[in-house]
This record gives structure tokens, sequence and C-alpha cells, in this order.
């Protein structure tokens, strides 16, 4: 099957693709040596893994959580794309022993959830805005797909197709069908994915069944309800009575294709957006395109963290007010971050525009990111941008949604890097290693070179199998004011051939031809619209991909009286000891004293600056050393 | 009785000054006319009064509350003192008929407290950590006091003699009496008071008793949860309980002799370090005095907002960290900025010095006086620095301590405006009127004539009974950096007579000499110190003692985004038609502009400014317009 009938572009699968990379290569092999098996060891030891035994009986601890599966499943998902970017015998057997559990787990009309089987059977399918039954259910589903394009083994992908078939028999417009649709959103972009993995349209109809269900009136959610204890309800009352029936929390409040602010539970809200763009992609749906882009839009405009967080609030662990981005409060849920990136590529194939990678890179390089530790084994579930010394990773969490989800998108990294489409090949993030693409029908080896995002310069050799006319695009990021391209050492204007933020060089490819492109990567000061109170006054520094941080362990005073003057010169230093090897950026700030106030509180002289040298490190990689103040916006003159 | 045996100045009665002032009277007519009767209707309506008819049953509504013998105290201090300036026959008689029903509640063994006759007797000093049994009592105390002082009147400062004679009784350190102390402090300064007016040495030694008892290990409250069920433990639990056993909410953490910086409930602290100087004033007790500078300094130095405002926290309506004072959350209570004044005035007798006068001075004319409404019958409780247009005055509170509060300060102002000492006269405010004084023994008359605060022009005329040598000593504020002081048209240069920031002028005085004394009143930047995180980058706008502030009806633009450059001119213009009469601030500021950002959130370019002619207004009359933001801190380039 096509994965984008109606999208300008096409993935490229992990498969496809060999990362050998100086910053990320390190990082693929930390995913597999410690996340994966670290995940593995936490899923086991938590009773996660045989919870899918059905041996829990009532007074047993720990008793499985409506979520358990979900984790299993991403760490599966995880491992499957390790393992096709990486053969490992012993983590292969190790996937079909947990499958295989999983398969046991399968009641005999489908019916596949640890909790609702042992804990509360009678509670099956009744309250789907707050258990996550629907949500498991997706991810067990893209862990299926994941797992058969790895491996080809069908075991557990058959196991989700006969789970999928019985809750389309279930849930559907048809006679004898229930309305309902998932509170946290998953299974509509997972139904896709399995849609595409079998060609059965049935999985399709189903994910737009449940996308169309949402912001009906009366919801489905306050449907549900009456069906419900008071004490089952009191949750679903917590987020939706406060004000009327507002299921905002779940992005219920309005029909999908009539939305356009970004709202609710943030990791929510993208995962219902990505299978929004799906289906629009699938059925060509341009209305629900418009809403996507809309959402888009709003969601980069007015809500988004320069790190690529998203989610400002903790209450809701979601959106808010237009512009309100707290800074140590922020929550910006590493899942959001991801599900942001996830959104983002949806969103690049429909349209093939570079400002969708642009926030895609964005928010690989920094809010992302910074949910693992440089050791693969701590997490941040939210990434706050200023820090008192009061935060910091966690070895796992009871709602452990954020470790698996950072290690299944490193693992899929490789997919993030191209596209195709039947005239062009895409070049969206440089990233060293080659992939095996194809254009216009012609296998093209793509191969890239560059210390990115330390530096901006990259080598791309294109190697068709045999002469062949094609375009050629490389993104020229946003945050890049000047790029000079060369093909095979002749410089070419990129002015007019950029299309939509990249370079498009269409040519009769010759194997051996080479590209350079050189990206300026200057120090860059960030600001804020002026809506942003907490950033008035403050710049972030920048460059190329990656936004910086200063921490006490560097700069040793009260961040908050660190200053940067605008004229002051900023210096990118790589030091390789420095954090796994990382570019510093130092320059000369100045530090507000307070020798010369002597018991004073207040007084009419201005406060006395002194030079201060500061230091700043990459965001991603705070909370590594003596734990102390962390600062991205700094105060500016 | 000497008011003040061991302290360097003593003060001067309410009934000894005339106010004719353009700022001040007005407002002491309004405090006379409007809060006065505002407070006793409110008093009556609310059932305050008729509670000390002692005919509440159970299951009569409103229970009375046992702070509320409290709130009508001050009411009747406030009528007292506004009695003593301004005959009244009316409140005289309203006066005599509310302490004739106060004196039908005493009971036969002398105790006079509405709840614990009516509502709970049984529990009468059971938990004097939380109940404010004694902090009532104190109150009664200082009615009885300032309206036996204003009136002549014996009836309730009798009533709260036997009041007193019987809590000295009870409490004490002599067999068959109780240990114990108030949770709310009030009683050791009334009880000072009321042996002041009487000469009564067993007040003043169960006031020392008092405050002796406080910081013993183990605590008195700890002492006394021994007796209390487990209901009524409840809230000391709650203040109390939660670091061991810590009482510093109401200041019990170390005996007052170690203590150092103030802790807990910020009104509560302001009472007992007034009681304490009171002690060490009449005992010649060095090293409480000691401990009174040191916390004097602490409060001044680190936990005292611009305004004079104290305790920065709702959560213990009191004092926390160093340093920390928050804008838009500040409590900053109307009652603590009040208890600062009182503390200062006894600090100010006790040292002669004016760095004492002028924290009182900066108080009374911005925290306190903010506390009420221009009319007169509004209030604040808490006083934030910085709003985005969510509070408002009010008309009274459950708790209403704040309301009779501000009308006593305001009625009593007369007795804050000089001091007398053996040789000398002091002039601490500058308030246009006349006052009757004696120095040396000679009776002299002291006019003023001043625009003060508005203008920094004072004229004192000195009118000996007959020529007379003393010192007159003229307060020059710490918030003036050029003061020029002529004599009788010759100017006299102020370094050499400079005695603790007042000018000292010993010389035979005549009758009709003049004294001219001109302070530079230019518009001032306030900066803090830089640990104060929230004002870094910010300065406020101070002209003599007041203290200005942005709002939004002047100023119709996100205030957030005005900036003012250091080296904007700013312009003092006095407005006859705004809020009663104010000198406003005006100055070509800078705003950030939001035009030229078309769907941006972050970028490269700095946030691009355009000019802005801003307008600011005195603190203490900010919230009588359209609702909108104010702030204090203004943003500083």
């Amino acid at each position: 099957m096509s994965a984008a009938t109606n999208g300008k572009l096409s993935p490229v699968s992990v498969a496809q693709v060999v990362i050998d990379d100086s910053f990320w290569s390190p990082r693929i092999e930390t995913n597999r040596t410690q996340t994966i098996p670290h995940e593995y060891t936490q899923c086991k030891e938590t009773g996660r893994i045989d919870a899918f035994d059905l041996t829990w009986k009532p007074g047993d601890e720990p008793v499985p959580h409506y979520f358990w599966d979900s984790d299993v499943a991403k760490w599966i998902e995880a491992a499957s794309y390790s393992l096709a970017a990486h053969p490992d015998p012993d983590l292969d057997q190790l996937l079909d022993e947990v499958i295989e559990k999983i398969a046991g787990a399968q009641q005999p009309d489908g019916y596949l959830n640890v909790y609702f089987t042992v804990v509360e059977p009678e509670k099956r399918w009744k309250n789907l805005g707050m258990w996550h039954e629907l949500y498991c259910a997706g991810h067990l589903m893209e862990a299926a797909v994941a797992h058969y394009e790895a491996t080809g083994k069908r075991r557990l992908l058959d196991v989700m197709c006969r789970y999928a078939d019985y809750i389309a028999s279930v849930f559907g417009p048809n006679p004898g069908q229930r309305y309902g649709a998932p509170g946290h959103e998953e299974i509509e972009l997972a139904l896709v994915k399995l849609y595409r993995a079998t060609g059965n349209e049935r999985y399709l109809e189903l994910s737009k069944f449940f996308i169309d269900q949402r912001g009906q009136k009366p919801s489905v959610f306050q449907r549900e309800l009456e069906h419900l204890s008071e004490e089952d309800a009191r949750i679903n009352r917590h987020f939706f009575e406060k004000n009327g029936f507002d299921t905002s929390y779940c992005q219920d409040h309005l029909p999908v294709r009539e939305q356009s602010d970004p709202v609710g539970h943030a990791v929510r809200a993208m995962y219902l957006y990505c299978g929004m763009a799906d289906i629009a992609v699938e059925t060509g749906d341009e209305e629900l395109l418009r809403a996507c882009r809309r959402l888009w839009d709003n969601v980069c405009s007015k809500k988004m963290y320069v790190t690529g967080g998203v989610g400002s609030s903790r209450h809701n662990e979601g959106f808010t007010d237009d512009y309100d981005l707290p800074n140590k409060d922020a929550y910006a849920e590493t899942c959001a971050a991801i599900g942001l990136i996830f959104f983002a590529q949806r969103m690049l194939h429909v349209d093939a525009d570079a400002r969708y990678a642009d926030i895609m890179e964005r928010a690989l390089y920094n809010g992302a990111l910074s949910g693992i530790s440089l050791d693969g084994k701590k997490f941040f579930y939210d990434n706050p941008l200023a820090s008192n010394g009061d935060h910091h990773r966690q070895d796992w969490f009871g709602c452990a949604c954020c470790p698996p989800n950072i290690a299944r998108l490193i693992a899929s990294l490789g997919s993030y890097i191209y596209s195709e489409s039947d005239t062009d090949l895409y070049i969206h993030l440089y990233i060293s290693g080659h992939a095996d693409l194809s254009a216009g029908g012609t296998p093209v080896k793509i191969s890239q070179q560059t210390d990115y995002p330390w530096d901006g310069e990259i080598e791309v050799e294109v190697a068709p199998s045999e002469p062949a006319e094609f375009g050629l695009n490389l993104r020229i990021p946003g945050w890049c004011r000047k790029a000079v391209l060369m093909v095979n050492g002749i410089e070419i204007d990129t002015a007019p051939i950029l299309r939509s933020g990249y370079a498009r060089i269409y040519r009769k490819w010759q194997p051996g031809d080479t590209v350079r492109l050189h990206l300026a990567m200057p120090v860059e000061r960030v600001t804020t619209h002026p809506r942003v109170a907490e950033n008035i006054g403050r710049v972030a520094l920048s460059r190329g991909p990656i936004v910086f941080c200063l921490e006490t362990a560097d700069n040793p005073v009260p961040l908050d009286r660190v200053v940067l003057p605008r004229d002051a010169e900023l210096t990118a230093v790589f030091d390789e000891k420095l954090l796994g090897g990382v570019v510093k950026i130092q320059g000369e700030g100045l530090l507000m004293d307070d020798a010369d106030w002597d018991g004073q509180l207040y007084r009419f002289e201005p406060v006395k600056m002194r030079p201060y040298p500061l230091t700043a490190i990459p965001y991603y990689a705070w909370d590594h050393r003596t734990p102390g103040e962390m600062r991205v916006w700094i105060r500016s003159l």
C-alpha cells in the first residue's frame, strides 16, 4: 500500500537507513544497549510484563494499572525499530517471548487488555473517557506493525488484527454497534498504521469513526457517564464537569474539522492531530487537512516553547492560554514534544514544507532529547526551561509513558531523515550515514557526511544505480540566514531553486555526484513575542538547531543576575570532554553585583554590574552535574 | 507616669496636636464622617456589637466569632482618637452606649469575652495559641486607654482594669497561676498602655510575663495541646506540627531576647516587637532592646516591600525567606504595615534615629494608606505591588482586623508628628497644623505650613511661651539628597548639625522664630537589592515619601511591555482633578511593540520599541478607576 496516497511525500522506513553519525550513533547505541534493556527490566520488575500471564487475583500486589499494556507495547516498538537497524538475536528472542505472553492474554473474542481481563472485567468498554483501553490497544497495534516490519514475523500483527477486528465489531455506526471514542487518543493513528501494513480498509474506517465521534453533542464522554458508578465517574467529573461539561481536556469540545485552537492534554492532542492528518491523507479529506494546518499553526505560533516543548501546564498536562509559557513551571512533557515530532512528520509529508521539518528538528534536538539522560537510563517527564536545582531525571515513573516513547523515537530516527516522492528525494535532517531510496523508480543511494548539529558543513553523495533525472531537495533550515550550496564543486544560487524551504536541485544525477551544503551556524540570540510575559527582556541562545541554557555547574552565581549585553560577543567552542562532547557558548556577560549594598534593600543608585564570563551548554544536556540552577532565557540588556 | 522612662523621646498625644493640612485633613474628616460610621454600621449589622448583650443561644445565627470583640475595640479606639481631635457629641454618646454594652458583658470575676462566655464557656483559656482571647483583651485595653485619654471617662478603663486584674490573677509565675502566652500578640503592648495610664505596675509585670513565656522549651503552645480535643487542636496542628512542633508562626521558636529574624505571621510579629520595645524601655532591658534592633534591621533590610508592606506570603500571612518579595502575590496585609508603623514609632522613641521615622513615613504614605479607599469605605486586606486587575478593596471582611486598624491609625495621626525630650523637640512628619508641646518645662507652640507630600517646602513657626533654649530637630528624610535649612531667613549648613538623621537647631528660641526647610523632591528611580529576583531589571518611581505605580487607566497597554529608559526625563505634575488631587509622574517610556511579529513566536531580531508616554500615580491611590493592571516595579533599560 502507498503510505501517503494524497500527501506529497512518502516516508522512508528505518530499515532503509543506516546512521553512522558522531552525534546520533552513540545515542542509538546507548538506546540499544542501555535504554531498551533498562526499560525491559523496569517493565519486568514492576510486573508489567508478567501481568500478561493473567494470573493476578484480588489481593495481589501490585494491581495492574489500566495503562500498563501501553508501556510494554512502546518497549516492543522501540526494540523492534532497534532490531530493524541492528541485528540482535537476544533481543529478537526476548521480543518473541514477550509477544508470546501478550498473545496468550488475548481472549477468545479477540479482546486484549490485562486490567479489564483480570482486575475489573465487568468494566470493559465502560469508561472510554478516562480508562486507557483503546489507548493501550493502539500502542499494541503500533508495536505489532513495527515488529512485523522489523522482523517479518506476523505473530503480534495477527493478534492485533484479531483485536482490531473485535474492536471494529463493537464500535461503529451500524445497528448493534456502539458509539464511543478514546479519552486518550492513539488508536486512531495506530489503526492507520495497521491499515497500511495490512491493506485492510476496515481499520481505516474504524480510525475515521473514532475521529468523527469526537466533539459530538452530546459528547460521547457525557453519554458514557450514565453507565458509571459515582465512584468511577469521579475522575471524569474532575476533568469535565468544572465548566458545565467541558471535555476540551481530551479535545472533545468541537468536531475535529471545526477545531483551530489546541486545547487540553497535550499528548492526547498531538496523537489526535496525527490521526487526523493520517485520515486526511488517506481519504483526501481537505477539510480535515485544513483543521490540521490551523492546529499546527496555532501550536507553533502561540503555544510552543523554544525547545519544541508543548503543553505548558501541569494542571491539565496540556495547553492553556495563548502565550502562556512559564519557564520554571513549564510542564512540556517529553511525550508531548515527541507527539509534536510525529505530527510534524505527518504534515511534512502532506505539504512538503520545511516549516514542519524546522519544528520537528527543534523538538528532536531540544524538548524531546532533554527527556533522556546521556547514559540512557534516566528520564524527564516534564521539561522545564528554568530550574532552581530541584528537578531531576528519574529511573522510571509510575505513569511510565515517557521512557519508552523517547526510546522508540531514537530507535526510529532513521525514518525522519529522508522522504521520497514520485519525482524527488528529500533530506530533512542532516545526519551522517546513508540510505537506499528510490527516485522515479531508480534506486538511489544517498550518503551524508557531517558534524551536524555542531557544524553546518554537509557533504551529500548521490549514487543512482544509473544516471537519472530527479529533484534532490535539501532543507535550508529556518534558523539559517546564509546557506551556500555546491554541486560537484560548483556553487549554485539557492534563491531561485528554493521551494517551501528546500533547495531543489533537479538534474540528471550521475553516480558519484556530490553536493556540499554549508549552513552558516553563528550563535543567535532568540527573542520571544512580547506577549510571553516571562521572556520579556530575555534572550535564549541558539546555534543551529540547538537551544542552549545556563547551568550553575558552569556559572556558579545566581543565574537571574547574569545579564547578556546585546553587543557581547558570543563564541561557540566544541568541548569534547564536556557532557559527552558538546559545543558550549562562551561570552562576556555581566553580573549584577550585590557587594556594595551594605544592608540596603532599596536605593536610588542602579545595581552595579561587573563583567562575568558566562558559559551556556545545550539544553538537552542539562541536569548531568551537581544540581543547581538552570535558565534557558537569559536576562538581556 | 513618664511614657518612656528609658527612651530618648516621649510621645505626644493626639489631643496636643491640631492637623490643618491639605493632604491629611480631608482624610481625617473622611475617617470621622465616613469610615468610623461605616465601620460602626458593619459592626452593628454583623452582630459584633449586640453580641456583648450575651443573648446568643445555640442555634442562633450568626455565631459570635472569638475575634469579634477586637473589631469593636479597635472601632472604639479609632472613635476615641477622633473625639480627642474633633468634638462630636453624637459619637461621644454612641461610644458611651457601646461601652455600656461591653461593661454589661463583664463576668463577676472580671472576665470579658463574648465567645467564651456564651458560645463555648467551657473553653475559657484552653487554647491561647489559636483562639484570640488575650488578643481581644488587649484591644479592649487599648480602646479603654484611648477613650479615657480622649474623654476623661473611666468607665471602660475601670472595666478593663478589672479584667486585667483578673487575667493577672490567672497567669503568672506564682503558685496557683498558670503558664501561657497569646498566640496572637497584642495584649503585651496593651498592658503597657494600661500601666502608663494607671501607674499599676502589675500590668507591666503581666506584659513582661507574657513576653518571657514566648519561646520556652517546651513551648507553651505545645503544653497547651495536651488539654485539647483532637478537633480543637486541628488548627494548631495545621500551623505548628508541620516540622516537628514549629511555633515560629507566632514567634515562639526562640526566647524573645534571642530572636533576630522576623518569622511567622507578620501582624503578630509587629505587635510582639512593639510589646518588647515597650517592656525594654520601661524596664531598661538592654538585651531586649538589642533584639528589637536586630529584628527591625532584618525586617527593613531583607523583608520589606518598597511600600513599607511586610509579610509577603499569603500562606502564613507572614514572613518567609530573606528577599522573598513577590509583587503580584504579595500579601503585605494592611495591619502589618500599620504594625510596622507602631514598631517604628517605638524604636524612634528609644533611639531618636530618623531611620525609624523614614520607614514609619514610608509605610504610612504607601503600604498602610493603600489599605483604605479615597471615600473611606472600602479596604484592602492584602496590598500587592502588581495586579492583573482582579484585586479590589472590599466593604468589610469576615475577619475584619484591617478596616478599624487603618481608622485608628488615621484618627491618631497627630501623635506621630512630634516628640519631646527633656531638652529637645522633634518633628518627624511634615504635616500642616500646630501642636502644644513642652521643651525643658517651657510650653512651645509649633506650627507647620507645607504642601507635603507633594512639595518639599516646609515652614515651621516656633513659639515658646517665653524665650527658651532648646534643640529643635527636623527630620531630613532618608529619601532626600539635598536639604536647605533657614532660620529666620538665614541659611544654616545642615551637615554639622545633623544628629541621626535630624537637623538639630539648638538656640534660644523667641516667639515668632521661623524655620524654613526645603527638601529637594525630584522623581527618583528606586532599585532593589539584586537578591529580590522579581525586581531585577526594574525600577520603582518615588518622589518624596510617595511610591508610584502604573495603572491601566492611565496607560492602556500591557504594563509588562512598558519600559523606562534610564535616561528618560520624568516630570512631576500636580493634577487636582485626579484621584482627589495627586502628583502624577509623566515620562517618555518605551513600549515593546508586537505589530511586526506576524505569526512568529520566536525570532532573532530584538523586540522593537516605540515611544510611549507613561503616567504613574501614587500607589496608595490605585484601584479607584476601571479595573486593570497595576505595577509598582517598571521594566527599566
